[in-house]
């Protein structure tokens, strides 16, 4: 853990460094995956049945690629009824938030008669990668599939790995929940590239969406452009911005939970309060002796950890800007005022009856939000990310007359004679039919 | 060119084959582009003027790679009054439509008592890619800069290429028309690396914008995660659904409209008039004999021009949706009514008086669109590139009783025990310090 304080001299050069640390890229894997990725091309369910007994230790045939109806009913009794209620709660509140975010179309008619607008259309097909093994998170199979159904996809396919054949029944019981019928228990970047490419069994998907390790990410990456992709996911980070009023051991806990995640996970305090920053990192030593996760928290919180010392609250807000945390959380009196200057954060946590696990599972805004620093240009999973735009543009003879001369004098100056043909054939027409115009 | 009838067995093969060879990837560069990337993440300025001097034979300092306020002027001075009109017409069209679709932000109160929202933020630097040499297109500097500047982005950097010192002069009217004052002549994957990373003279952006060849969309490819980049562009295409009522030279035109842009470009003609088809088709081969760009266009229509005769127009439609063009033309009596068919297109025009040429120029809506069948999932570029979402939550003691538990209850399910603790210490807490809540 680094302890910082802003007002060494040292603090901007070990500042930019932490900064530089978290928008370090993964492994470099892009032969391996090319190679995954062109065999699950040629040789379809084939090749995605010798891959997934390769890496997950499962001998497949075509057939038992998807998961049944039974097979998902008889996860979902696995589950109990209280879990259900929980699957229930963090469900609804993602449906209605997400249902609130769905956005309206344009259209209008200008002076020069033109009219013109934007439709918004959800894309027809979708797959969800879903991470298996120690990272399989059910309430990520509702954070992907939720705004997904509620933007108006129709057809969500959902790829699993099951390594040695074994899915956490929690994972299938949110995907019935989510609405998600079409269930394949494949990984990795086979599974990326069947969802993309097709296979017999698999169909191909519009976009791709979910994350998963660095074969996963970068499959995406080279699947881009013939699918769409969601962000690319890195480790994950909070940022927790807290005066001495709240409880050391919660905000403490805070860190934690984002330390626990993974190794990698980068957690940070930002205080005024130097004394305040001692008493939360002994109060994060002292839970890292009972937590069950102690091992991956401490080397999270050893390697990754930071604690900033700063003069102002205000003064924290410009680091964490800087810092463009995935997650911010605001422990003070007055979280409103100080969030008015947030600028470059994925999601944020406002009060100190609001910490972020809250927003992981039951707040109803999206837990997969933008890593690395990459809050400075992307944003969260939304309804946004399952529809897309197609603009519109009608206009009859006056308006031609009106705006048309520019566009030929345009297409002129680029060069582009068959352009300007376009508009001033149609202009010549006119000026024949109706000598008066 | 290929001439195909609905009606004909072999059509959905050849339709197929069709659609297949639209979503061709490009040839693959990336090997030279990693190592253009990383020399020049690693020697920066110096660099980008060897890469420069190598690959537009430009002899180049750090001190000239900006163009300077007077060499701007100067170039503004060169164009014609009316060319500066023209580009006003343009400008203005589009700074108003781009206006029209800012998007709203989100806030509301629910009945757990969570006050939850999200918020669009402008990115903080954008680079824009501009071609030189044969595509080096004002109109796009104004479709690219001008949605940037619509959105609030402070700072905006423009990278083009001036292969042997070229510069178009209208291509630096137009980033000042815009508002782009800083602009520099470096292109290929070096300016892509050189936004990315940053230089001395450079500072990195946040997001990377603009259509290029093969190096610069690689480039993006490679970059994409440290910073955000739009769609990758591939050959510019149209889809013209018309039925037999206007002038098969006007349509003709539009065809030829595409193909002048690139040997790879794709016009498709649909039409459920067999006999209107050939008048076109022969309408074509009239006017390439005048084009002044008659061997790109001729290459284009010979290799990838395509006419498919349907038996209705609502058949038109559904083939359209399949090939998910670029441009899609209307060129009916009743446009609406078709285009409320449209799922998958970049931009519509509706109308025998609404060539896409008008839209190409002075249209309003953004001419940088969804190509090699992207618009299945992807949109054209908008404000929405632009900004950023940033969720947030807020609750009180109050709100945490009533949501709090489903998320410890999945915490522990997930086996996430400091995220539970992170919530039920809090509840804890609550339960203390008012007993009868």
């Amino acid at each position: 853990m680094k302890r910082l304080d802003i007002r060494d001299s040292g603090f901007e050069a070990e500042f930019s460094s932490l900064l530089a640390a978290r928008e370090e890229q993964g492994q470099e894997v892009h032969g391996p995956v090319a190679s995954i990725l062109a065999q699950v091309r040629k040789d379809g369910d084939t090749a995605l049945c010798a891959l997934t007994e390769k890496f997950d230790r499962l001998p497949l045939s075509a057939e038992k690629l998807a998961f049944t109806p039974q097979e998902v009913e008889a996860a979902r009794a696995q589950v109990s009824p209280d879990l259900l209620a929980a699957l229930d709660v963090a469900a609804t509140r993602i449906e209605s938030f997400h249902r609130a975010q769905l956005p309206e179309g344009i259209r209008y008619t200008d002076d020069a008669g033109m009219t013109l607008g934007m439709r918004w259309i959800p894309l027809d097909a979708v797959g969800l990668y879903v991470p298996g093994g120690k990272a399989a998170y059910p309430s990520s199979v509702l954070m992907n599939a939720i705004p997904a159904r509620v933007a108006g996809v129709e057809r969500l396919a959902m790829c699993v790995p099951t390594p040695d054949g074994i899915i956490n029944p929690l994972v299938l019981a949110a995907a019935h929940r989510a609405g998600v019928t079409e269930i394949y228990r494949v990984g990795g970047a086979q599974a990326v590239g069947a969802m993309a490419f097709g296979t017999k069994t698999i169909k191909p998907v519009d976009r791709i969406v979910g994350p998963g390790n660095a074969y996963v990410a970068e499959a995406k990456r080279q699947v881009f452009g013939h699918v769409g992709i969601d962000s690319i996911a890195g480790p994950s980070d909070v940022v927790v911005i807290a005066d001495s009023a709240t409880d050391p051991r919660l905000i403490a806990l805070d860190l934690l939970a984002q330390a626990e995640h993974d190794e990698l996970a980068q957690a940070t305090l930002i205080t005024p309060d130097a004394a305040f920053a001692d008493t939360v990192i002994a109060a994060v030593e002292t839970e890292l002796k009972t937590l069950t996760r102690t091992a991956i928290a401490s080397a999270s919180w050893a390697r990754n950890g930071a604690v900033l010392i700063v003069r102002s609250l205000e003064e924290a807000v410009t680091l964490a800007n800087r810092l463009a945390p995935e997650h911010l959380e605001l422990m003070v009196d007055d979280p409103e005022s100080l969030f008015a200057h947030v600028r470059h954060a994925g999601a944020v946590f406002l009060g100190r009856y609001c910490p972020e696990a809250v927003g992981d599972y039951v707040g109803g805004p999206n837990h997969v939000l933008p890593t690395s620093r990459t809050a400075r240009f992307a944003s969260g999973l939304s309804v946004f990310d399952f529809l897309k735009r197609t603009t519109f543009l009608a206009g009859g003879p006056d308006a031609l007359r009106r705006i048309g001369p520019a566009g030929v004098a345009l297409a002129h100056a680029e060069g582009l004679e068959a352009h300007a043909l376009s508009i001033s054939a149609r202009l010549d027409a006119l000026a024949k039919t109706t000598p008066n115009a």
